[in-house]
């Protein structure tokens, strides 16, 4: 997608050196648009640990270039030794990132027999541009299969703007390219369907404001910054068509764990009947469990992050507090939203039902 | 109430001066207690425009002490003209605020008739202070009303804690004392009834986090700050036994329009069976009207008020940004929650059913 006018991935190899891997500080989104050199494994892990890079695929991709690296800075005699050393370093910076893992599990099997450390490289560079192309690939096919719904919405109302509502930030710089519940925006956009997105500014960490607004304005992508509480009076009047989110897992059953709010604005939608989406790659479906409310662990943060608000004020970036010191906070950081309020889920492979039988048609796999 | 330990009103006379009226710039809290002066009909009009007051009972009450010092102040031979002039300039200080207008109007009444200065003085004087005594017992016993509810909730689930979830700032801060949807909070917190407050932040302005926690912590009740995000996530694992909110007007028929998000609130509680109550004075009620969605205009507020948060920063008060610059933002100050989503009103004459039905048997002199 673009930024600053450039057409830019969220993680890339500099295109002279193949040892030098390229991001952006996404800490200091909107205000700042800083690249980072990675040359080592440490840099790779502090990038993911200090959050210079967030977003599971992107976060699995620097991972995966991690290990790369650790096989290109190696010196010695025992480079496997080293490699697993190195694994339990990454593993290690975001401990509940599951696509950290998945990613670093990916590149042991790709370097599986191997002994020559020149192949190793070869092989974890290889690995990881493939994790890289997998998830644009999975996100572009999620926004084609999303967009047939806003092509729908817009041959039932020619000629007029297209509003959709999401929450958080479930776009490209959570990803490599694309983004999911942003992948069907940008692809309408881009089809010249007028659309126009309602942004909720999520607190407590602010990401629609601080990433999704940013994200749509370097796109060019009309759209508008809304408090978390205002969704449902826009539902009621008639200024939304449709609501689509991302989500961090889905049960077996449809169910839908995604950012703390999620929740209310299904609900809104429901009782308006404004139609709501949730794009996912099929990897964030969790085939084991079935009830959301009751299985999906709800990870509690920092209350500090609900007592102050970190913004560019007049000496750059800096938290302000907006409650008395003493009073204590609950940061829960997600809810689950019950398959009943979704009216359906958008894979790599489709669209289908929120239902056992909708995911397990398309993931026939996956029937017991 | 109390703040730093002490019995206070929002407004009241100093006790060896009845010129002197004193009131807390309410634009610092939670962060400084710091008492105003007001001693001129100048002083009172800046105090509301510049919302060192705010909250429609407390605005009312201080614009009926400020056209009494007019009446003190004024040194010439037409009193009654001054005083028509002070009134003009009291009631464009703040021309949606609805108490306002009233209150001048009642103290109008007062001195109908009257052609001597110092009985004019006397009748605004008392005038003012009946009008802060009736707001008190409005308020008193709205709080009455309601605690009966906290009362059944606690019979039902003896020596455990009451936790009630409540929506922006419906407390003393905005009234004289008591406040309306903090009344049964209170007064169920002094029966030694074990009561626990959720805060919703209040975005945009916060007041939930600026005043409502600021008020509970001073009076000593346990609560905790959330985002507004939150609230759905709380009742869908049974850790909300009411809502309570207040309202900035309320029709006929029972709809109720109260500060954006409270809405999405009450689907919540609608969803899982939480109870949710509005509590109000009657003043607020508008007879004339009957569909709130369709019939009550929402106020559009400052598209800064989204984009930058307000708070306490190393260097004092300050506001940072939370997204691009560029980036528009709407602000909807108020939704409108259907009847059929609110369990019942409380008012100072008892509980309702949000209905015509409930609201008429309640006020039968409404009756057509």
């Amino acid at each position: 997608m673009i930024i600053k006018g450039e057409h830019k991935r969220t993680i890339w190899v500099d295109k002279n050196n193949s040892q030098l891997i390229q991001t952006f500080d996404q800490r200091l989104f909107p205000h700042e648009v800083k690249i980072v050199d990675i040359t080592t494994s440490a840099e790779a892990g502090v990038a993911i640990k200090d959050m210079i890079v967030r977003g599971a695929p992107l976060i699995g991709a620097m991972a995966a270039y991690g290990i790369y690296l650790a096989a290109v800075e190696y010196k010695g005699d025992d480079v496997l030794a080293y490699l697993n050393e190195r694994k339990d370093y990454l593993n290690e910076t975001r401990p509940t990132a599951i696509n950290l893992a998945w990613a670093l599990n990916e590149q042991f099997k790709n370097i599986d027999g191997l002994t020559d450390q020149s192949e190793m490289i070869a092989a974890l560079f290889k690995g990881a541009n493939k994790i890289v192309e997998d998830d644009v690939e999975t996100c572009r096919m999620i926004g084609e299969h999303g967009l047939q719904i806003i092509e729908e919405i817009a041959a039932s109302k020619p000629g007029e703007t297209i509003n959709i509502l999401t929450h958080c930030n479930a776009g490209w710089l959570a990803c490599i390219d694309w983004g999911t519940a942003t992948s069907p925006i940008y692809q309408a956009h881009q089809k010249g369907i007028k659309v126009h997105v309602w942004v909720d500014e999520t607190r407590p960490r602010s990401q629609g404001a601080n990433l999704t607004s940013f994200e749509l304005n370097e796109q060019g992508v009309p759209h508008t910054l809304i408090t978390d509480n205002t969704g449902g009076h826009l539902m009621q009047h008639h200024m939304v068509d449709m609501v689509i989110v991302g989500t961090d897992r889905t049960t077996r059953s449809g169910d839908v764990a995604n950012k703390i709010g999620t929740y209310l604005k299904a609900l809104a939608a429901n009782d308006n009947h404004v139609p709501f989406y949730v794009a996912l790659p099929s990897s964030t479906i969790d085939w084991e469990i079935n009830d959301g409310v009751k299985e999906i662990p709800i990870e509690m943060r920092s209350e500090d992050e609900v007592k102050y608000v970190y913004g560019k004020g007049k000496n750059g970036m800096e938290s302000v507090l907006i409650c008395p010191k003493t009073t204590p906070a609950a940061n829960y950081g997600f809810d689950v939203t019950p398959a009943r309020l979704v009216t359906g889920l958008i894979t790599e492979r489709g669209i289908c039902e929120a239902s056992e039988e909708g995911l397990t048609n398309q993931f026939p796999e996956q029937k017991r």
